[in-house]
């Protein structure tokens, strides 16, 4: 079980998710339950950081970062305990979360989990405190970067074989689109790893795609579901494990990207590897891209993609640094992106030539289109997203009105834990 | 080098801390430096606790209170990278404190350096959460209770032979008496270990009992000093340091104490055994004790002692809850107590004497009576205890216009840093 950080804010949710954890204990399940820290305690810690100094050293950071989530673990353990369970919590190096040593931005490379088998046979709840580990060279507190409770807790379910890995948010589960955009949209019984993967990186925020690779690397099954209400929320499986592939899942969408685009770029190998090498080297996530064929005699091409809208100045300047590459640099900052996702896309292939019709009947401009076998996505003006993910989730009939074979199934799939 | 908890309250306090440990390692030694957590930290995660559960368990309020002296040593070694030193934080583990089991009061049992030594060599900055360890059974979180930062320092300075163990305040050193009482009271240049036992154990704030005996014990040179201010503290050495051993060194007091009175106790083996047996065991510390000759044929004693005021009404929980054990039994929480400490005393028997005249003349009645061969302290009324302390100042012509000539020597004590 993982709760996330607006799951044990205050002293009331801390006793809501220890009377969840010890509702578990008791119906039989062996338990280990993953914490981030309360609420804004890892905001509060950066801005302390930032108080010392503007660019704090990294090993420092992941010292100071990873008290947040041990201050949650052993509050948790003090209500489990006054529930008249043993509790033990565990930071990330007691867990046996092993990195490498990239501070930060850590990657797990083992679990040596003998302390919390150990824990499990004397029947303690153990509480692991997410985003940290050590790292194996330097034995240094690491953390995992954003996100990263939750692959704490996937790597735990994997290397424990728990029977699911149950994430605990402040949504009820994941919706064929944003509800706040598309009210009658549907929470799903099921989605494949694939799909969520795809819904993840194209901007659904309920469950961090790292984790999901790693789940789908390791087959952990994810169920996730609200911290504040009962009821079964999404179950995250196997492609093999979904019932029937529906032909189109979800809409997902963004609408904080910014657009760059080069044009007349000399169409010579390693000019583009070397702007997206100095872009991946400054941590600029780059989305899509899109390069024309060169025209004319001199071979210029033009060379377009997205980055995070956050991240486009500095986007400019890894550019600026690479002296004449083109002949013009242009940034738009206020851009959108809309996808469908959906295993079934696969044996459909009417899904894209749907996809452009619906947009072109709403009059929205599609700028630059990039699919995969289970997702079309396209980049139009951030002020026309709402309006795409509605059109897209009526024509797709994606409602709460639109009952489909796997719902049915869906609803067998109640929670169980590591057994 | 320790810094306290006023030490490093905000973001320039750090800075300045670590503007003194950059100097102390440009100086040429090499630095280990100990850290408490933040001003108002721990009472703030004390109350996160105490909104979860009546009773915290030990394990995870060790676990809980651990964190504040992390998020001190990070930024202070954020703020030591900004200044061009290599600096290193380490947690109690890390650094090598193994303890006993006993969360929230566990004493240290080795120190096993080997990383911080380590660090060292490789020309590092080592900053160490203090007021923690690591248990050697079961490797839990373990902290060492009050003033347990200051045992951290002495501990660290006697495993690494230190050339000194600097323990950095908000105030300048230990005076001869408190001096929001008597304006005039002296910073003491030179204190021996037993003085500074004597006077930490009868009212002075300065320095942690524990951590004095532990510098005792182990040879540790202490030097008291201020974040704030620079010029000398007070060292605290052995007495075969001190240049002339002053007749009286200090009065040291409290008034914040309470008195309980059995009347009528039977004298028989046991009885005194049971009732301080039963104190200790609730954690209540008793001071003084007096017990009288029995008188009258049933042998019926009256027994007296004093406790810390706030732990008066579990102490008289816990004789109540022996029974039937005297005939009468009261209690006064308005006392206090006042103190003379000097090593000289040994060789001058009539400091006593003295002490009862002057608090005869200014009308305070004396109690009790406590005495060691370096220290006499008399329980009076709480609302006497700042008259006692300034008529025994003057009569001991303890005040910074009494040149003596240990103040000369001690100008010369000038701070050095293990080397």
């Amino acid at each position: 079980m993982k709760f996330g950080g607006t799951s044990v804010a205050g002293a009331e949710q801390i006793k809501r998710a220890a009377g969840r954890i010890v509702a578990a204990r008791e119906a039989g399940n062996r338990v280990v339950a993953v914490l981030s820290a309360r609420g804004k305690t890892t905001d509060e810690l950066v801005a302390q950081a930032h108080e010392i100094s503007a660019r704090p050293v990294a090993r420092e950071m992941d010292m100071l970062l990873s008290t947040g989530e041990r201050i949650s673990c052993a509050l948790c353990a003090m209500a489990i305990h006054d529930m008249g369970h043993e509790a033990i919590s565990l930071t990330g190096s007691q867990a046996g979360i092993v990195t490498d040593s990239s501070h930060t931005k850590a990657r797990i490379i083992d679990v040596r989990a003998d302390r919390i088998r150990q824990a499990l046979e004397q029947d303690r709840i153990v509480l692991v405190a997410g985003f940290q580990g050590v790292s194996t060279a330097s034995r240094d507190v690491t953390t995992l970067g954003r996100g990263g409770s939750d692959t704490t807790a996937v790597a735990l379910a994997a290397a424990l074989h728990a029977g699911v890995c149950e994430i605990y948010t402040d949504v009820s589960g994941v919706y064929s689109a944003d509800p706040r955009i598309v009210p009658d949209a549907r929470k799903l019984a099921v989605v494949s790893f694939e799909e969520m993967l795809e819904m993840a990186a194209s901007g659904a925020r309920v469950l961090q795609l790292r984790s999901v690779e790693y789940a789908r690397n390791h087959g952990v099954r994810i169920h996730c579901r609200s911290s504040f209400e009962d009821g079964p929320g999404t179950l995250v499986v196997s492609e093999e494990e979904t019932m029937e592939q529906p032909f189109v899942t979800a809409v997902t969408h963004s609408d904080a990207e910014a657009r760059v685009t080069l044009t007349g770029v000399r169409d010579e190998p390693g000019v583009a590897g070397r702007i997206f090498t100095a872009l991946a080297e400054a941590n600029v996530n780059v989305d899509v891209i899109i390069q024309n064929e060169p025209v004319g005699d001199d071979q210029l091409a033009d060379l377009s993609f997205t980055v995070d809208r956050d991240d486009l100045p500095t986007a400019q300047d890894e550019i600026a640094k690479l002296g004449d590459i083109a002949v013009r640099i242009r940034a738009v900052d206020q851009i959108g992106k809309v996808s469908i996702v959906g295993a079934g896309m696969r044996s459909h292939p009417g899904v894209a030539a749907k996809v452009f019709q619906v947009l072109g009947e709403e009059g929205i401009n599609i700028e630059m289109i990039s699919t995969s076998p289970i997702k079309i996505s396209c980049v139009i003006a951030a002020d026309r997203v709402a309006d795409a993910v509605r059109a897209l989730h009526a024509a797709f009939e994606l409602g709460a009105d639109a009952v489909r074979p796997e719902d049915a199934a869906g609803s067998d799939h109640t929670s169980t834990v590591a057994g």
